[in-house]
């Protein structure tokens, strides 16, 4: 791996002399072709494959691939595959002795603990675009679809710092804001807001068709409440199966939390509880109404400096310590040091959390100085 | 109550030569602000009041009324206060001698039983357009709230058929499809489609609130899924308690329904049950699929022609069998007989669904013709 103290610029980050950088995209659906549209709008050389052929030719056709095919020379492959797919394809390029030896490979699979696991490599950093769920296919595929949203990165203690970073500049360039989170943490909070959300709004659909067999208004009555509480349920069922196999127990213990919630709902109902129940919506409106559609962009941003030794897992350490603080990672960037076996961590986030982050970064031991940003 | 047999024809109906139609609003927040904005979009006079005397007044000052304050000479009440208010308003309404003979009285409450029973009058029609759910207030008041949305109606073996007839076209012209229903069936499949979604909605909010407290980042997970799903839970809580005290039956029967379905999903997740899950999954994304964002207006259109003995109920037999059957009453007339007992009630409905009402009316015993409309 590319250790903290390698003074050797990382390859191919900045623009080449030698033409546009490049991409492989392994997978063009919905999201893999949404990163091959997005990528090629800021420039790049993309390149892409699929299991089914006819698709890889279909994304060309339709202008969100350059070729089919492989791409030795590409910097970085997003294996947008099915999850069930992804370590097999990003061990396989990882282990390619003919492609180039800085090469990123990042996945965009809704449960991250499995892969990371399956593929224990350097170079390789699990990713989740929280985006796109309710669409399907290259159709809906739209260079546009990561502005503003969340996209994951899940580092480990073996990451390569100076890969995490190349990683993390593409992302920011297509618009998603970082989140740097550990698999088994990711994991945890998608079953709470999106697999469990997902499950119950398959049962609330199939609850309210069942009905509709026995009395043919009921569907008459779905105002736009019940359209958007069902609107995930319209997605490709067939990824459901994988993750709820590969994240199992995070959803049961989240589906366990909401059955026993709305169980105490309905004794409140049925018990005529009117205080508990305005109690528990008025929560719920208080806590809807904060919810941004998206995290808008912070006014001024500040950037964290730390100098840190060279020691596997630090950036994980660090970058995953301001996720759970809930801090996007808006830049990141590792200086070298030509002398020893340090380097420093130099992190972009918002200004209005430099504080409690650095606060943070300090507990754990580490010398952090912040300085605001024009 | 006017009966079938009236040859008296509905005064007040057609455009009056000596001015504009005159309905009066009572409470003026999102419901009642938008039908009365839709009313005077179509040349209506409408008063209106409100508790808040500072809201009517703003009202005025909005456009959304006429003027503050009662009418007599109104030919149509509509009583958009809280629940809890509309019996009182509309008794009031119906028993006060100052007012038109053949005065017209709707509510928009959410739950129809309560507040049918508690006022029996053959000219009170209970009402509930499916509109706006997750807005409040004067300012989400909008004149086009109603267009393509569906608006229940409520006759009961009392109702007076040309109060219903006059009702309908009126709802049907601020652009509303009517669907006819008894109350009681009305509040049953609400609960399935409105009343329990909206707890399930609070429920994963406030799961999600819980989980961010542990987590910062949990939120900053919340993708465009997450967000749909629990929009309906911003909305005003206050009106909950009255809905869960008034529909507490249907609620705990669908709240029930959903937990013993959820219950089933949790133990497939827990079991690895791959062919069980996506079996769920596909019939609700089927299902979701098939749910159309607005029912369409039916290319072509048919008459019913049903001649109905003069006997209370008849109305509302055949107008609710019509909505059980999913088939929405675009224009209905009562032609009034003066030879004897008897008229004839004319449905105008969807052309590809007139064979299977017709149907269903000759079950009933009646004669019945139909004839398609150019």
């Amino acid at each position: 791996m590319t250790s903290l103290a390698d003074d050797t610029g990382p390859a191919g980050t900045g623009p080449a002399a030698q033409g546009p950088r490049r991409a492989l995209v392994v997978g063009t659906g919905l999201i893999g072709g949404s990163v091959a549209l997005a990528l090629r709008a800021r420039g790049w050389h993309v390149t892409g494959d699929d299991a089914d052929p006819e698709r890889a030719r279909a994304a060309v056709a339709a202008g969100v691939l350059d070729l089919v095919g492989d791409d030795p020379e590409a910097e970085l492959a997003v294996v947008a595959t099915p999850a069930g797919a992804v370590a097999e394809v990003a061990n396989r390029l990882l282990a390619d002795p003919g492609r180039r030896g800085d090469l990123v490979v990042t996945d965009v699979a809704g449960v991250k603990g499995p892969v990371v696991a399956a593929v224990p490599h350097p170079r390789f950093i699990g990713g989740h675009p929280m985006a796109g769920s309710e669409q399907v296919g290259l159709d809906g595929a739209d260079e546009d679809l990561f502005t503003g949203a969340t996209w994951v990165l899940t580092p480990t203690a073996t990451t390569d710092p100076d890969a995490f970073a190349r990683l993390q500049t593409v992302v920011t360039s297509v618009g998603a804001d970082v989140v740097a989170l550990a698999p088994a943490d990711h994991d945890r909070l998608v079953a709470v807001v999106s697999h469990v959300p997902h499950l119950v709004a398959a049962t609330l659909m199939n609850a309210a068709a069942k009905g509709a067999e026995e009395h043919a208004a009921l569907l008459r009555l779905a105002a736009g409440g019940f359209r958007d509480m069902t609107r995930v349920a319209a997605g490709h069922p067939g990824i459901w199966p994988d993750i709820c196999a590969d994240n199992a127990g995070a959803i049961v213990a989240a589906l366990d939390q909401v059955l026993a919630d709305l169980g105490a709902m309905r004794q409140r109902v049925a018990a005529g509880d009117r205080v508990g129940l305005l109690d528990d919506l008025q929560r719920a409106s208080t806590a809807r109404r904060s919810l941004p559609a998206r995290v808008p962009r912070p006014d001024r941003l500040a950037e964290l400096r730390v100098p840190v030794p060279d020691r596997e897992g630090v950036l994980a350490e660090i970058t995953t310590l301001a996720g759970d603080l809930g801090v996007n990672i808006y830049d990141i960037e590792i200086a070298h040091s030509a002398e020893g076996p340090r380097g420093v961590l130099l992190l972009v986030v918002d200004g209005d959390q430099a504080a409690k982050l650095r606060d943070a970064v300090a507990d754990r031991g580490y010398r952090c100085t912040v300085q605001v940003l024009a």
